[in-house]
Formats: C-alpha cells, structure tokens, sequence
C-alpha cells in the first residue's frame, strides 16, 4: 500500500488497482450504542473481507494509539471490501472515530463519497442506533431513507419507516444527505437502542436486517453470544434501575412506576 | 435542478435559466422571536412564491432531519422568487439554520450577495425581531438603513428611525452590512418583541409595512390567526409574570411593581 | 473610496494615490484600560489626520453597529494619515474591535503590516496598557522593543525598560513581532494602569511619551480633562476599596491592610 | 538568518546553506511533567548545539514574550544541530509551546517533517513523560515504536516496551504517526512520572536511555543536581500526601493507605 507524503488535508491510502461490482456502501463508524460499529466489524469478520483502503484525517485527535505489542498507529478510518458472488460487492466503513465539527465532517464524508463514487458505488446503507432512554426486550429496526422510493423495498425487508423523528447525526446522517445531492441513493438503518450503554442486541437486529437486504447470509452465532451478554447486561441495568426506582416510589409514597416499563 | 458533485464549501444550487427583473431581496432567517422567519414565510405561502435556488453550507450543523413520510433531508437555506406584475421581482430567503461563527456568517452572507447580484439584485430588506424584554401590544418596527437616503421613503411607510441601538447580528446585520460595501441599498425592519418567545404578532406587523414598501398586497388573514394566539399567549404569560411578581412583591414586601409595565 | 466586491479574507479598502514620507505606524486598539485606543483616537482628532483606509474582516463579530442617525455600518479598523511638515509622516490605527483567535490575529496583522510596508513604513509604535491591579497616581510608561538598539533613544523619551514581564498579547504584540521578522523596528508604549477601568489618565501618559519620540506637539488639554475625571473616579473607587477592605479587616480583626497601598 | 515576509501559514525559518549527515531527530517540546523538554534543552546545553532553524506558526498563542533586557520576541520551535564526529547526526528540536488543535498540530508536524526529510532525516525519537499519577523511585523508561523492528534494539539499550497503554497526544505521538506515513522509524521514549509536576529525575532517566541509543557520550552531571532537587520536591510532596491521606484514613477508620505506595 503507497503511502501519501502529505497529511494537511483528509487523505484516502487505497490500495492500488483494486475494482469492485456495482458496490453498495455499509457504514459502521462509532456512534449511539456503538450499534453500527459493532455489526460493521462483525460483518468484516464473518465474511472476511479484505481492507482496501485507509482514511487518515487532521479533524480527528492529535494523537497517536499505543498498542499492546509497543508500537503506535495513528485514528484511521477503513474500508473493507467483500466480493459477492451472488450480487453487488460490499464495501464496508469502519474506524476508530468520526471528526467533530461540521466542517470536519463536510470534508470527511466529501472525501468518502469521492472514494466510493470512484468506485462505482450507488448505494448507501449507513447503520446506527435510535436511542429510546430505555431498555428494549426486541430491538426494531427503524429506516430513514434518501429517496421514497427506496421505502417499500426496505419496509418488505422489516425496516420500520415513518416512526422516528428528530436529526441523524454525523457520518450516518451526512453520508446520506450528502450521497442524495450526488444522486446516490440509500438509508440509514437505525437499532432501537438505550442510548446509554453498548448495545450487541440492537446490532444483531441491524445485521438481520441488513442482511436480508443485501440477501447475504452471515453467521450470527457469535454476535448472538455478545447480544445474550448485552441483553442480561442491560437486564440487571433494568432491575436495578427499578429497585432504586422503587425505593425512591416508596419514599414519595408512590408505588405507581411508569418510567421504567 | 442540477446537482453539484462537492460539499466543501458554502454551495448555492440554482434553477437552470431563473432570470429575474430587478429583484429586491427580502431576508427572513431564523433570529430573535423568529419574527423574520414567519413574516418571510408566510409572504412565500401567500404569493405562491417558487422556489429557484438552495443553498448547502458545511458551516451548518453535520446532520440530516428525519422527516415524517420517512426521509431524510439536509439542513438548508432556500431562495424563493415572485413574479411581480406591477413593478420589481421579489426574491425570498428562508431557511432552517444561520451559521454560527464569524467566518461562517461570512462566506454563506457573501455567497448570497454573489448570488442575488448575479441577478442583477440592487435592494435588500432583512426581516427580524428588536428584542425589548416585554410583551408589547402594538409592536412598532424599527428600521436600520444601509444608507441615510433610504431612511425617508421607509419612514412615510411607517418605520421607526433612530429609536433602536446596539448590534444586528446575524444575517440580517451582515447582508446589509457587506451589501452596503458592494453598493447594494436596504434596510432591516425589526418587529418589537419581547425576545424569548416566538411573536407572529410582531411577524404581522413587519409584515405588514413590508408590504407597503414593496407595493405588494399579501392577504393577512391567516397570519391575523396566529398573531391572535402569540397575543393570547403572551397576554397569558404576562398575567402569570405579575402575578408571579406581585406574589414575590408582597413577600418582599414590596407593592409597587414595576418591572412588569 | 472604491470598495472590494468580495469579503472571504481580511480586505484593507484604501484611498487611491495616497502616499507617505517615511510613515511611522502608531497602533491604539482596544485593549486593557482601552489606553492605546485613548491616546491614538486623541492624537487623530488633535492633529486632524485624514483617514486613508479601512480594515474589514471576516474575522470580526458577525454583526453590524446601529448608528444614532439610523444607519447601519460594518465593524473595522481605520488607518489615518498625518503629514508631518518637519519629518516621518505618521499613520495612525484605530478600531472597534480585535480579532480573537490567534489565526485571525496573524491574518489580520499580517495585512496591516503589508498595507504599511506598502507605504514604504519603516517603524511601529504600538500604545497599549500596562494591568498592575492597583490605582497609579503618575502612571509610567514602560517599554518593549523589537530590537535592542531601539531602547537608549527611548530611554531619553522617558520610556522605562526592562521592568515589565509576561507577554504583550494581541495586535499591539504581534505588530511588532511580526514585524520584526520583516525587519521593521518598534516598540510598545505601555500606560501603567489598573487593568479594570477605562483609563485616560495612563492614555495622557502614553501620549505625552509618544509626542516626544515623535517630536510632534500635540494640544493636550482636552485629554487633560477626561485624564482628571478618570482620576477622580479611580480615587473614588480606590477609597471605596479602602472602606470596604478596613471594614472587611475589621471583621477578619485585621487591621493592616496592605491590599490597597 | 534570512526572514520570510508572510506569516499566513506555519514556517520555518532556516540557516542558510546546512546540510547534516544522516540526522536523527530528537524531539523535545512542552508535555508531561516537562520530562521531553527538560531532556532535549540539557542535551542542547551540553552538546554545545547549533541552532539552524526556528518555526513560527499562526496556531502559537497570539502574544510575544517580553524579556528581562526590554525586548519582545515571538513565540517560536527551534531546530538544533549537534554534529556527530563518530556517526549520525542529532537535530533536536525544542519550543516555547506546541498548537492546540488537531489541524493545528497536523499542520506544524507536517511542517517539521518536511523539514526533517529535506535534511534526508529518516529516524526520529520523541521525548516525553508517561504520568502514572504517582511518584517514582526509579523512573523507568517506556517505548512507543513506529514499526516492531525498531523494538528489539532500543530494548537493549533499556527501553520498556509493552507496558503501557492509551495514546500520546500531540507532537510526542504525531511526529511518529505522520512520520511512519512517510517511511520514517522511531520511537517515542517517555520517562515514568507523577504527570503533576516538572520532573527532571524522569528527563535525567530518558537523557540516559537515548544516550545509550544515540550512543553520544552527554556529561550528566547538572541534570543529576536538577534530578535530585525534583527528587526532594517529589519525596517531600509524596510526605505531605501520605501525612494527608492517614489523617483522611483515620477519620474513615481505615489504616491500609495503598493509594500511595
């Protein structure tokens, strides 16, 4: 992999002379729950895709990781792709952090955009979580997408449309905004989530939904394992949360609690 | 409408082949008692005003609002033109956001100017709000020219001169501000409003000598509506304010309340 | 005046033809005490320099001042000329506000500096305050040089070096240090002051000093007046102190106060 | 030493005509404990370096120190020399301050490489502390490489590698960073130390580590003195802590301190 000799401005290190068939784009970068995060990084695994680019950018912290064996990289961001012999190729979006301000994000996700129409790419499917403030025993999915039209065909796949509101947030929410001005199409696929904690649960459903989108079978057995983890994780958050809340109840003489379903 | 391929700094994307006979431009962002906002509004629904151009900033927030019917759309500003029959053109700008920073503020100010003198545009009325930390009952609108020779025609149409002080901020201040240093004439009509409220009272009545500077008849009945409920509102607010007051009044021992007119 | 259409970058608007004798720069904005802007607003009302150009920066507040007489104008700088029958021309710079951020100051002064050496400018006198936190009754005024052969000349002014320590921050420091590594010599002319108050008394100072480098003669009894109320009000504010600290000293059974001296 | 006439962007300021053979870069700026500067400036003393270049940057505080002999300089990075008569030789760099932001410090190391790499330099070692939020007896020395080639020599020259976790912000991390991009090996060397103090016992262990690495003989003996003085601060600090903590232990009833070892 060539490296740039330059870093003034966001770079793409891509590996050279990689093609792809008619790529649609996964976005998991870190955000609410981690959701898309973690069913990026579990989708790069379970198929084994190959990493064909880094993205290195002055908006994201000056600072350098140490790892375990003694050496240092810097915050990147990575594209992975996956070769689908059945369809289209997968190219799937993962990384350390997203950039801060609006104007870092502009520049980023203009410069993702650049990558992935170089490409071919003409779809998006950016993943994320929907924060509820409260603990979900059957995570939906929900879907906000670029283009009506893109709806119907989401909504067969069980992606709920039409019951959130509010904005979307950075990279999963710009990568859209943005790809819709350049005539991209796709949505962004949003586990319904705490909000508060790291959420395998709300991952799992996003990847069972996203892959019956992109009609590829994944393995989900071990991110059932982490979701199981969540899901007792987030119970025990949930009984204590009502026993203090009960507690609390009693002492105001109020034995009604609503705010913990 | 054509779409640019880059976001990387403020962007207007136009309708192809808009021309437009001696456009003056009336400026109604959000801002104080988002006065400007309503009455610019309001105007576009009124006069069936279309929509010509819309304008993308990465100064603005990095998210996308989720809409009801379940897409999703970039945060923008928004030109819309009248054909005036009987005299000059009329371009209206509204939008979700101002930018925040100096720099900002600026470049997107500058953009509009590029654009509306590309239009061969000569005149501005920026449209806000002149915050006086009471509820008003009949709300004056204060002017504050580019020029002195602009101040006469706008006061035989009913604007106050001379009675406001401090800073415009903003959009309202800046495209007069740099219009002015470009040779572009106008002026900002500022509806009296207590500020921390949203005032379609003080929306109507800049509304209103708008009109009558602009020679344009805009049927006021709606708007009329929804003045009554911000005057409701705010009379509510002003009796729980003195009773609030008074209550703190006698336990202060203190009858004479002033601070509430 | 011809105006710049476009405001992207710090724009100096200049008078056209205009030329200068071996110009000194003499630099008051606002800064502690509003000293340097005191002495340098006097000295252009005094000597009825004639403005020759105007500042104007994205990097300012966003926002327009609201005249008395009903207009609106930008924020800026001004850069005034006097022309000296018996030697170096001076140019003297105003203004309502500083740039903030450290990359608006290097921009900004960066213009300023190549507006003057465009003007064939040689030397540079910044005025400003020096905070001591106590009321001065014969302010002195103390320097800092961009070179150290600049001093013994000043010295015999009645320039007080080497007893100032910490930094000079903003334009009055920048200009000179900028300066420097262009090759031009200065000082700054600091006033001893409080730091907290408006202070026309320690601006008397500055002037006085700086009339005599200059060798210019410079009427100073209206700056007389307004140097006395500043030291009535500062005397007022001293004994107000002083009784507030002995009574506080009483309460504490302190009865040294060293404070206030 | 020629000076630039622009100061938009970050420069460096370079003695003419210097070439170095082979140079490794020692980087020493402000950081933990100060353990990096203290190091590089004493190496500089000692080894008699030559100063061949200073950086300015527009993303340096915007102040110029005032000096005790009543001159003003800029704030400033200075590029040293040391010519090496039996291998390599040394560039050490060390500074009033380092930028602040992400973009900032992207823009100013990227600077540093490009003049590094102009010097046909291709290692670089960092100084730095590694706070461990306590004092140490015997502060070891931790390494950080850019490549895992780099580890097994610097280990026999007593570097800890392994041991350590989280990441190194700023110029200590980002010159590798940048510079691994770029081809460049090294090392970041950080001495153990408490992270609240200036500790010159953690310098005097780095300065011996890297004299070893460099393999440059560097007489010890004023650090050892500075050494021992931050050695009686820390030991004296660690007393008051421990007096402190029992005093707080006794009150909650609890006699095992182990938060002080």
């Amino acid at each position: 992999m060539e490296l740039e000799s330059k870093m003034l401005g966001t770079k793409i290190v891509r590996k050279k002379g990689v093609t792809a068939k008619d790529p649609i784009l996964v976005e998991g970068l870190p955000g609410i729950g981690l959701v898309g995060k973690l069913a990026a990084e579990y989708m790069i695994k379970e198929l084994k895709a190959e990493k064909i680019a880094e993205l290195y950018s002055p908006h994201f912290p000056h600072q350098v990781l140490m790892l375990k064996k003694g050496t240092i990289r810097m915050l990147k961001n990575k594209f992975y792709l996956w070769r689908n012999p059945n369809g289209s190729d997968i190219i799937i979006l993962v990384g350390d952090v997203q950039a801060v301000t609006s104007e870092a994000q502009f520049e980023v996700c203009g410069k993702m955009l650049d990558y992935f129409t170089s490409m071919n790419g003409k779809t998006i499917y950016t993943l994320g979580g929907y924060g509820v403030g409260k603990f979900v025993e059957n995570p939906k999915v929900f879907g906000a997408a670029s283009h009506a039209s893109v709806i119907p065909e989401l909504e067969k796949k069980g992606v709920i449309f039409g019951e959130t509101n509010g904005s979307i947030i950075g990279a999963a929410g710009l990568l859209l905004g943005l790809g819709k001005l350049r005539g991209i199409k796709g949505a962004c696929l949003m586990g319904e989530t705490h909000g508060g904690y790291v959420d395998a649960k709300a991952a799992q459903s996003v990847l069972g939904v996203l892959s019956r989108i992109l009609e590829v079978r994944i393995d989900m057995s071990k991110l059932e394992e982490k979701a199981h983890e969540s899901e007792k994780f987030m119970k025990k958050m949930e009984k204590e949360a009502k026993k203090h809340s009960e507690m609390s109840g009693e002492m105001l003489g109020d034995s009604d609690i609503t705010y913990i379903r």
